[in-house]
């Protein structure tokens, strides 16, 4: 199964090219557009996302081409031969800005902005969203653990159950989120994660009992000398076992690193091997816990019950967000020749917003995030005076002494990435920084309280404007 | 970012290259194995799960192999000379027995048996567990829903919210189970599925009005004749208008293929369509629905409320599973040297079952699939006489006088596939015969009917013994 991925055109939907057709066909080719990417709810029911997979997004962009093979597979569905040969030389000539890698981000602001004529961007929708959609997913999963996690480490162990080739940008999400390593060798290698891991249960099974696959594994791997030591059974046998062997090391001037469960109740487990450890002079030696972990099983493990428990392996949960697959993001056109566009619909929370705009992020006296501001792209952001309530207009907040950041930056343009490519550790200690500055408050898992994002009066009147011609 | 996988070497967890590092220092990269892929919980509390991967699987077994570049980037993980030079010329050597892609399959019955050295057979269980676990996850999600839609297709809809990279095996398992096309134009390519797509918002809001923009898209795409009717008013607007552009087409010789409801009540909304389409002598026109769909608003729609929707657009729910994001399948060590091996867990329930075996299908007399038998791989089915439950031996079945099928064939050999590449659609009609013989009341949604696998009395007795063993 060679997966080969150079060029990106096809990566889309089937209606993306039917539409791009159209647009060739009645002459709309060069009209120019604006479109918005957003997302309606955060995901896992918590109070922030993180946004991640932009310089995925971004590279694939630059790749975004139809081969040979393409163009004749694309004929074969019947496309026309004035339109394939458009495709054939086609490359995304528009340019896009974008909050940075890393940011916090909140429900219908938009996030990403995309211009260039109707063809290019209707046809790159697919590829941003399934990109953006689960990377930001994956890196908030991931945050809301390292949330609980604190000063422990967690390590993205989810290969076996990530969704097939989603595995490889799982891992590279999960440490722009704060996974401190995965298991995944190619994403290692890919995107420079630390690699980790220590021996399954096969290991030992594969010898005549637990003691000799033991020393066999720290003599060959002294440098992964982690033991799992729950395959007999944990506390009569494997943490046993794991001090004969810890203590022989010592007698050679080396030091087991850690014990690895991976079963049982890991609250108790930890704490009784804690004990047997401690009690055999090998404090320094490390347990690790894995199976079926999330971010409410290690808050419960290390908050309320005190499991002396040093770091994690998580995997399902982690690498597909298990009950909330997917996040919501869409893509909407706002802006066609320079007129706003919008989107009715019968729910007024899923009207969007029409027109191009800029996105603010205010401060308030203390340096902390306090609201964000969506503008119109021509508005000065120093008088833009009150924001308000994207459907409640009773609601204002006057932001005009507040210090304002604009979020979306120029990230793509005449066919060149504008930004520097980032490790994910990099990326992450970004998203670090910004966190100190959201309230606590918005990292609640229960009720979180629920950031404000406000429009300008300008933006308001302009979409209510449309509203009422649409209506008409 | 070009996604280039040809070799498959570093797909997989690092605690197999450590342990792998391990088994070929202290001697052991030659001790014959047997490991056995099964799962233990159908997804979607469901009552069997379809399996899905193993073309995927094999193709990436056959290139399961270490380019250069891969070796220098494991060398500066600290792995040794002569494993490295060992891992340079690595290719999986062993053999492996399967059911085939499309069957029907149960809870904790070996459904993958590899066999060969114990390094490769460690190698590739992430790789196995990767492929199989998703794409089995996604077929069975399928199959739940063709299960409800009957006659009426439905359409895998969901690249834009697919686990990044996981779009493209989720739209080959998606056709597997039923979707009898793709919106994912790469997919469709790849894995010759019929590829579909018809209009987004986008296209409405471009034009001055819905109707321009429906003439303009019959115009430019009258192959692809499905409009989008819920942009500004599904019954005020968007249906009224459908009808003027369908009875134009009609003038002209050509017929309006369908329409689309994406929002609003879709029950509701397609009665009062089809009403108003059927009025207006279009019953012809077929009526398309997406928006939040899965196996059990399918249902609702169609079973309870009778709408009159002809075809479904899937999307989320059908690409990740959302709520039950992954198949929990394991791959585990069975036979070490012609030895059983088994791992003993504290949940009885979670012993695995030691030793080579085959799995056989058993047929009542009306030819129905009764209980699926797991002997040892000596074992003469022909007298395995009674089977038991694989914890409560006072339950049995005797066996003897049922037709029998054995299920595990030999799938990898010598470095060759040896099944025949087919297409998703051929697998799915393998899928359909499959299913006709499971009773229906398995296929329930809540509290499904549990179907019963049993172990031979050989299989049991060697695995008492076994446990009596290790418990020493």
């Amino acid at each position: 199964m060679p997966v080969v991925i150079n060029e990106w055109g096809l990566y889309t939907d089937f209606y993306e090219l039917v539409m791009a057709q159209g647009y060739f066909l009645c002459g709309k080719k060069d009209e120019k557009t604006v479109f918005n990417y957003f997302f309606r709810t955060n995901p896992f029911n918590g109070g922030f996302t993180v946004f991640a997979g932009l310089e995925d997004f971004l590279a694939a962009l630059k790749e975004y081409t139809f081969s040979s093979s393409d163009i004749r597979y694309l004929e074969e569905q019947g496309f026309r031969h004035e339109f394939l040969q458009y495709l054939s030389g086609f490359r995304f000539s528009g340019s896009i800005d974008s909050v940075s890698e890393g940011e916090i981000i909140f429900p219908n602001e938009p996030v990403i902005q995309v211009e260039g004529n109707i063809i290019e961007c209707q046809l790159i929708e697919s590829l941003l969203l399934n990109i953006i959609n689960f990377q930001s997913l994956i890196a908030t999963k991931a945050f809301r653990i390292k949330q609980v996690a604190g000063t422990k480490t967690f390590s993205d162990f989810g290969l076996r159950r990530a969704q097939g080739l989603g595995a490889i940008h799982a891992s590279r999400a999960a440490a722009i989120g704060g996974a401190s390593s995965t298991s995944h060798v190619m994403a290692g290698k890919m995107f420079d994660i630390p690699v980790s891991g220590t021996q399954a249960h096969s290991w030992i099974q594969s010898f005549d009992n637990e003691l000799d696959a033991f020393r066999a594994f720290v003599k060959t791997n002294p440098e992964h000398s982690v033991l799992l030591v729950d395959t007999v059974n944990t506390l009569k046998s494997g943490v046993p076992n794991a001090i004969i062997v810890a203590r022989e090391m010592e007698n050679e001037g080396h030091r087991l690193k850690a014990i690895r469960l991976d079963s049982g109740d890991l609250a108790y487990l930890s704490k009784k091997s804690r004990e047997m450890l401690d009690n055999a002079g090998l404090n320094y030696v490390s347990i690790i816990a894995s199976n079926q972990l999330d971010e409410y099983v290690i808050k419960s493990l290390l908050h309320d019950q005190h499991a002396p428990i040093d770091a994690f392996g998580v995997g399902t949960e982690l690498v597909t967000g298990k009950k909330n697959a997917a996040l919501d993001g869409v893509y909407k056109l706002t802006e066609v020749n320079g007129m706003p566009k919008m989107k009715l619909s019968e729910n007024v929370e899923k009207n969007t917003l029409p027109g191009k705009k800029q996105l603010y992020r205010c401060f308030d006296n203390e340096g902390m995030f306090y609201r964000d501001a969506v503008l119109l792209a021509g508005e000065n952001h120093e008088d833009a005076g009150k924001i308000f309530h994207p459907v409640h207009r009773h609601k204002f907040t006057d932001i005009s002494r507040l210090h304002k950041e604009p979020l979306l930056k120029p990230v793509f343009s005449k066919g060149k990435i504008l930004i520097k490519k980032q490790n994910p550790a990099n990326i992450h200690l970004y998203l670090t920084k910004r966190a100190e500055l959201l309230p606590v408050e918005h990292f609640r898992f229960i009720s979180p309280h629920i950031y404000k994002v406000g429009i300008s009066e300008k933006l308001m009147e302009t979409r209510d404007t449309l509203i009422y011609q649409l209506q008409q």
